[in-house]
C-alpha cells in the first residue's frame, strides 16, 4: 500500500493550494474528561473542510496533461472544493447538484464560480450526470472519495499528524465515503502503527459500521444531522483499505454531536459542522486516562442560524 | 525602544507557555471586500486571548527569582492569564474582581485554580488591593498593560507576522489599555516601518483617540459592548509608545462590531468576542484596492448565549 514517500509527495504537490491547519487543545476541555484532548481543524482549512486536500492531490497527479475543466457531483463540501481548484487553476467547472439543495450551498459553489447543473434528487442521476458531462466536454471527473489520489490527499492530515511531534494514542476520523478515514489510517499505520485510527459515525448513518461487522459492503438508509456523513454503501476502494488499517468503529448518538458542537463553539471557539462534530464526540466519551486524544474535525460548512439553534437547545 | 531581537527573546522565553497562533484567511470575505483579508486568531491562543503572552513575559523575565505568587486585578482575559500562567509554573494567584463579576468570568478563573478575592466595583479599589496583596504576601503583581515586560509580550503578535513571510500593507489592532497596540507597533516599525499600524477604538470608548487628539492622556466614561476595551484613561507607557509609533486610529460603530463578529462566525468558523471583532470591523470598512490587511483578533471569550443572540440579530 501507500508509503510515508507517498504522503510526503502529495503533501509537497498540494502545498500551494492548502493550508496545513494547526492543532488546537482546550485546558478546560481536559480537566472535563481526564484527558488530553487536541483537534485537528479543517474548518480553518481553505473552503472550510479538508476536501480541497482530495480535490488538489487528484488534480495536481495530472501533470502535463492539458486540462480543459473539472466536475463532480455534490452539493457540499467536495463540491466546494472542485470548484475552489478549478479557480485556482485558471479552468473551468461544472458542480452537478441535486436540484433540492439549499439555497446557501449553491450560492457557495457559485461563489467560487463554478458552473452549476440541477438534475433529480437521486444521487446516482447526479453521477452519470457528471460523468456524461466528463466525457462530452472532456473536464477531468474528481470523485468524492473512491479514488487512491484522494485518498491520499485526505491522507496528509495523518502526516501533518505524525509531523506534530506530540505524542498521541489515538485519533478519531468522521466516516462518510471513507476517504478521510482510509487516508489517515493508511498514512498514519505506515508511519507508527502504535497509534490507533478510530473511525466515528452516527448511529442513524453507520454504513461502514455494518458493513465491517458483516466483511461486506452493505447499504443503509441514512437518517442524521450530519450531512456530509449520510453515505447509502461504503465505497469500493475505501472499504477494504478501512478494513485493514483501522483499529475500530465508534457510533455516536445525535445529541452527542450536538453537545460536541456546543462545546468545541464554547470552550475552542470554533464553528464545527454536525459531520465534523462525530469525531469529537466520541472523544469526549473515552475514558479519562491521561491519553492523548486528536479528533480530526472535518469541516465547518453549516448554516449560521443552524449553529444559533444548536446554541439555543 | 525596543529592537527586533528584543522581541526575539522573549518569544524564545514564553514559547512554553504560549501558542503561535496560525493566521487564516477568506476567500468569499476577500471577494466581498476587495482587499486580501488575513485575521491573527489569539481567539484561539490559550486562555482564549493574547493576555497570556504579556503574563508569561512578565513571569519569565523575573529568571532566578524565587516566585511565591502572582497577583492581578481583573475579571476577565487579563485574570484568566494569569491564574494560568501561575498554574504552570505550580504557584499560587490571587485575582481581585468586582462584586459585580458575571458568574462566567468567575468560574473561569476558578478553573486555572486562582483564588478570588471581591472587592467594591470601581477599579482603583480593585488596584489598591492587588498592590497590597502583593506586597503582604510577596506575591509578583503582574500589571495588565502599562509594563515594559508585558508590552513586550504582547509584541511577540508582532514578530509572528512578519515571520509569516506574506506581503502586509496594514494592522489593524484592538486599543483597551494600548498594551497589545504599542507592543505590535514597535515591534513592526523596529523591522518593517513600510506597514501600517492601526489602532481600532469602539466610538463609544475612545480614550486613546481623544488623548492623541489632545496630545495628552484624558479621561472618558466609557460605554460598548466591547467589555475588554471599557478603559478610562491610557497608560502612562502605552501612550507615549502609541503617539510615536502608530499610524492612526479608527472608530467604528457598535453595530459594526456585532456585524464584524457575525461575518467571522459565518465565513471564518471563528468565535470572537467583541472586543477582538473591533479590528475586524475597522479592516472592513477599508476601500478595496487589493491591499493585504491583517486584522489582529485579541480574544474569543464571551458567553455562549451572546453568540446566539448575536446571529439572531
Amino acid at each position: 500500500m501507500f508509503t510515508k514517500i507517498d504522503f510526503e509527495q502529495v503533501k509537497a504537490r498540494i502545498s500551494p493550494f492548502v493550508h496545513e491547519t494547526s492543532i488546537v487543545s482546550s485546558q478546560s476541555l481536559n480537566e472535563l474528561t481526564g484527558n488530553s484532548l487536541f483537534i485537528k481543524p479543517e474548518c480553518l482549512q481553505k473552503t472550510g473542510s479538508f476536501k480541497i486536500r482530495g480535490a488538489a492531490s487528484k488534480v495536481t497527479s495530472l501533470q502535463g496533461q492539458n486540462i480543459k475543466g473539472l466536475v463532480t457531483a455534490s452539493s457540499g463540501n467536495h463540491g466546494q472544493a472542485v470548484a475552489y481548484m478549478a479557480k485556482a487553476l485558471s479552468i473551468k467547472s461544472i458542480i452537478v447538484i441535486p436540484n433540492n439543495a439549499p439555497e446557501a450551498k449553491i450560492k457557495a459553489i457559485k461563489a467560487y464560480g463554478a458552473e452549476i447543473v440541477m438534475v433529480g434528487p437521486k444521487s446516482n442521476e447526479r453521477l452519470e450526470m457528471a460523468k456524461d458531462i466528463s466525457q462530452e466536454m472532456e473536464y477531468i471527473y474528481i470523485p468524492p472519495y473512491d479514488d487512491y489520489e484522494v485518498i491520499k490527499g485526505q491522507g496528509t492530515i495523518g502526516l501533518e499528524l505524525i509531523n506534530w511531534g506530540h505524542s498521541i494514542d489515538k485519533v478519531f476520523v468522521p466516516i462518510g465515503g471513507g476517504g478521510l478515514l482510509s487516508g489517515i489510517a493508511s498514512c498514519i499505520k505506515a508511519i507508527n502503527p502504535k497509534i490507533k485510527v478510530i473511525g466515528v459515525e452516527p448511529q442513524g448513518s453507520c454504513c461502514m459500521y455494518t458493513s465491517i461487522k458483516a466483511g461486506e459492503r452493505k447499504e443503509i438508509s441514512p437518517d442524521t444531522i450530519a450531512d456530509g456523513l449520510r453515505t447509502v454503501i461504503p465505497g469500493e476502494i475505501t472499504f477494504p483499505i478501512v478494513q485493514k488499517k483501522v483499529d475500530d468503529i465508534i457510533l455516536v448518538e445525535e445529541g452527542e454531536i450536538k453537545e460536541a458542537m456546543k462545546l468545541v463553539l464554547e470552550r475552542m471557539k470554533l464553528v464545527i459542522e454536525p459531520s465534523g462534530a462525530v469525531s469529537v464526540a466520541a472523544m469526549l466519551k473515552e475514558k479519562g486516562e491521561g491519553k492523548n486524544l486528536v479528533a480530526v474535525v472535518s469541516g465547518g460548512n453549516l448554516d449560521i442560524m443552524k449553529i444559533a439553534e444548536i446554541i439555543a437547545k
